[in-house]
């Protein structure tokens, strides 16, 4: 069963329309770690992620590849995004990365704006920190 | 007049709630090219983009000033983001850069899904890329 809102006179777009879907954590599939890799380092990791949230039993992110996030110098890459929190992008990664890497995403998942306090995110994560964008719903005004 | 949607049966989420805002041009403002700056170059190319944008007479993208894009080795930072499109992060960007920036957003502003082809983009841009975020719609299944 689902309760319906209550009727009112409002015609302003609601504050969230639908069901919120999981963060996402895109995976470049493109990035590789050496010229000659058989298959590349980027979807290594990306499978490896997969499997580890297989393990660990949870669909706290949604796991996507992505073809190139730009950030081919610091491979491999990966981004977390979703509706009304920050998005990070991570680079320096590798397939051994996986578990650290979801366990970030998981963290990141459970706040509500995608901060995670800097001495709850793995290690590599510190050092790997690329970029980070805010919310668009911010309107920082410093 | 609002007009009201069509009733029918169902519950799906639709698929656009509400006008979509104009993509967001966010500018770090704590970002600085020198330790001892009187005023932030961050703080400087906002302000030098907000009057940018007034002199060209256009609303294309909101400036939003931010507090820290991590992006700080390689100051000035922006990012231009908007729903249901790319996300890109820029640096090595200076006060003196605003009018390649804006031209820039207003250029990835008239896309659909923010992919501006690389010859349509300022230098600055093209020298300047730190990573790009697909739209969390993406599916991408290589």
């Amino acid at each position: 069963m689902t309760s319906s809102p209550a009727p009112g006179p409002s015609h302003a777009p609601p504050a969230s329309c639908g069901a919120v879907p999981p963060p996402s954590l895109f995976v470049c599939v493109l990035c590789r770690l050496s010229a000659d890799e058989e298959e590349r380092s980027g979807r290594r990791l990306h499978d490896a992620l997969v499997a580890a949230q297989q393990r660990a039993g949870t669909a706290a992110v949604r796991i996507v590849p992505a073809e190139c996030l730009s950030n081919c110098n610091r491979a491999c890459s990966v981004a977390f995004a979703g509706p009304d929190r920050w998005t990070y992008v991570y680079g320096g990664l590798a397939p051994d990365s996986a578990e650290a890497v979801l366990d970030g995403a998981v963290r990141y998942a459970a706040t509500a704006d995608g901060l995670v306090p800097w001495r709850e995110r793995p290690d590599i994560l510190r050092k790997g920190l690329i970029a980070r964008i805010p919310p668009l719903a911010t309107t920082q005004e410093p």
